[in-house]
């Protein structure tokens, strides 16, 4: 018979092996954000024939991705903020979630996304088959303030509404999406002609108007969860979504529901940049989530 | 029109937020170990229907998503074992890959494994549905010397020894499989009735004779890209193996391939606490991987 | 001869080891706090025979060697609070000073610290001789809010406010000063013979009356360079000091004097845990120290 | 009377910002080297009339100083090498002092090097006055292997044997000492000269023949506990220190001396590039000085 007791006492004598691994934990009472990227995604879309420069339903399926990181780390995951092939996800200053532990939080967030990705591929890009398990790369990121925070956010969707025209107009509809490259030329080319205040020839000459475009491709996509009673928000943010055609996701379906309650989750396409939104979510920068534990 | 030139000024003014990503390279010249675990996979397993103690192509599944791993860091990857809902993954001492970034490092591994499982589950799991997304968790630990990098392996082999008879004999076949979980209490009674020299009485009792389990399940899965030459290797890994039914699980097919030069990918189910695997894979350690590039 | 270009070339081949070592850079927009703390000081005060519990000489000496570590850091080093053997150093959050690097800022203050305290104790401790090189030991922690920073401040003077008293009445004039061993069981006993309200009792017992101890004792030692200007400040800064015996270190002579300008620097034994000295010292919270750049 | 009870309760409401205070535990089993560099030396040796391009008496207040550090830290302080304005301490690879923790390490390294460099000034430098107090700036590097260690020291040494000729020959008797300032283009200039193989030429007109001046200067200062019998190391390394002029620096005197068995403490200037030293003290890499404790 193998000789287990040997076994076991070699198990015990290898153990020291363990105090190899070292704390992460986050500085406490700061912002924690997760943000996950696409890698290899210019390839990707291209292999599975994405619409430039946005695919309705691929931009959809990130969202149930990101819904569901949401709804695994509830309630300390507060905000999502995702565009093109990237999401960002804020855990509340004071999560104590995993100790903090930056490469818990990281870790599970994109292993999440991932395997989420893959899971509603099928119902929500129909016709089209998947060939390949994408994957994602992921990083943390600590901000102290709330202003940081906000700035964070900001820097994202600004680059949401650089990329879009971009591709529209500069690249061309024939071109390739190429947003997770971020070209320095191209965006260079891009913020010169502006400053010269040529974009109203810019878009006529490519017969685009930007502002018709879906709110979901202009400003990306934001999920909050929130303690606002619904009946007095959603009037005022079915005006500010601007989504004429519905674009916002519906909730989630299917995913783990437990017994945590997680307030309200509303998908939007609305502005972050200014103050409205963050007066109309102030749960989310004054902490009270913590209250729907 | 929307006022691009503000908003590329805009982004501009928020890119300071770069700046709070702070480096997390890793030591040079020690080994990087990424290990990857099932997050509540108590609970997925039951879901699943999974055969308690050892499901066979839940373990060859995780050993397809392993495999795209492989293949997604080759040659920089050197080995990785696994057993039960874990997988680790080791990277070569002087890999210069994404810089060493930690972050980097254990996003990819994560984010492919856990899309991978995804992907690969109708293949292997066949009329089984997968009815939601898994979870799994990750953490980075470095080993300075090949000893520690050894004992850290023979580590998650012995846990893997110490686990089956626990699930076969002490809790039987109609519980639930908990070496996620490690409870103490049972590892503890296992090891006090082991010390007292019982385990041939403990087996007989239970009818199983455990050196006759197939190796996948007292060994686990390793799998190894080397430069040996195949001919000579692979008579004498058979018997290693030990693996009657040819449990070795098959190469991966239709996963990604580009260019680089692989070496030969094995997937074994042996013995890697003892000398003879790494003198039969001494370049997995001399390093000699590299010129695989 | 020996052969230099052999040594040069192998300085070169030597040279990879630099990558070694990584980068520590602080977290941006957070305050940075180095604490240095005598190690071995109950000895070290034995064999120096400071008076116990408070050796006025030896608080002026840690009160020079702080000073000379504000002017090593000016403008950048906005506030120093002191204490029985220890020193916290405050730099401004936005500071880029050796690129927030902490091994940079934590080895600097701690090292000029120490020399400047072995420097200035002939003029300082008169006739007693220094016998034995001291030690301090430093850490680094961040703060990510103002009111983070102020707490910890706060921490620390009422550690020096329960020091204070403990050392007086509890232990007694002829015992020896633990204020750095932080016994547990001494203040455990004190707080509960306060929660009984018997603190007049214990002082009238002891003789002695806290409130005409002089401020340097229960207040501990503040440094703070500021902008406001100084004939609004000093005059009420006096009363609040509450020092009859002016027991404020005068301003540190012979130090070294370079070109930049340093606002004025003050050393006061003021309360920090109320709003007043921050309404006083508003740039300090406010980073206008910056304009002393 | 002071309500000593509320300062208790709110000492222990500020307590919670003690978890702001991160671990940096070092990587176990990997060599902790902290170097200590003079900071602004060039201006500090000029105001002090430093000997150019070496001034005895300062290079033996150096190793005074770095004296003190080994004892402190006895005998897990295996190591040190000192040259020009720098000096290294080794720990021991198996070390758990401070728990490892890096800034515990660092600080008192460098406090203690601090405080003892001005504390042995008067005994050491003579008539020569302080004038003000020197800061020393430090830094933590991990090594994993005992190679990376000795190419550490190499790298070390190999500086001192480069910047010395570059000193004397290049910059010449009346130009300042710049070892610290690391000029780029005078190596490079050096490096150059040499690789023509000039370097008889260049030491011949000017006149001196490097290898006659004394080990102390072309070789730095090692500083080694080693459990080697005295007898029978001393006369090999006699010859090995190469110092006709007893440059050893004598044993400390007068520092603290408690109980712990330090082995035999040598001072020695002697090569430690090729492999003779290892072999004379092999007990530093092979960990036997633990034995010591």
């Amino acid at each position: 018979a193998v000789c287990l007791s040997t076994t076991a006492m070699a198990k015990s004598k290898y153990e020291y092996v363990r105090h190899f691994e070292l704390d992460d934990r986050c500085l406490p009472n700061s912002w924690i954000v997760v943000r996950i990227d696409g890698k290899g995604f210019h390839r990707f879309t291209n292999e599975h024939s994405f619409e430039k420069p946005n695919d309705a339903p691929a931009l959809e399926l990130m969202t149930r991705a990101a819904r569901d990181v949401v709804d695994l780390f509830r309630p300390d995951l507060v905000l999502a903020y995702g565009q093109s092939d990237e999401y960002s996800f804020v855990f509340r200053r004071q999560t104590t979630v995993y100790r903090r532990r930056a490469s818990k939080l990281m870790s599970q967030v994109v292993s999440q996304f991932s395997s989420s990705y893959v899971f509603h591929w099928p119902s929500v890009m129909g016709a089209r088959a998947l060939r390949q398990p994408p994957t994602f790369d992921g990083r943390v990121v600590l901000y102290p303030t709330d202003r940081n925070l906000r700035d964070y956010l900001s820097w994202r969707q600004a680059d949401c509404h650089i990329n879009n025209p971009l591709q529209h107009g500069l690249l061309g509809a024939g071109q390739p999406r190429r947003s997770h490259q971020r070209s320095g030329t191209a965006e260079e080319r891009l913020r010169h002609t502006l400053a010269a205040d040529k974009n109203e020839i810019l878009f006529s000459e490519f017969g685009i108007n930007y502002n018709d475009e879906p709110a979901l491709y202009r400003k990306g996509t934001v999920i909050v969860r929130s303690l606002e009673t619904p009946g007095e928000q959603d009037s005022k943010l079915s005006s500010d979504t601007g989504a004429p055609d519905g674009s916002t996701v519906p909730a989630s379906e299917g995913a783990r529901t437990d017994q945590k309650p997680v307030g309200v989750v509303k998908v939007l396409n609305c502005d972050i940049i200014g103050d409205e939104f963050w007066n109309e979510h102030s749960s989310v920068l004054s902490g009270n989530n913590k209250k729907a534990k």
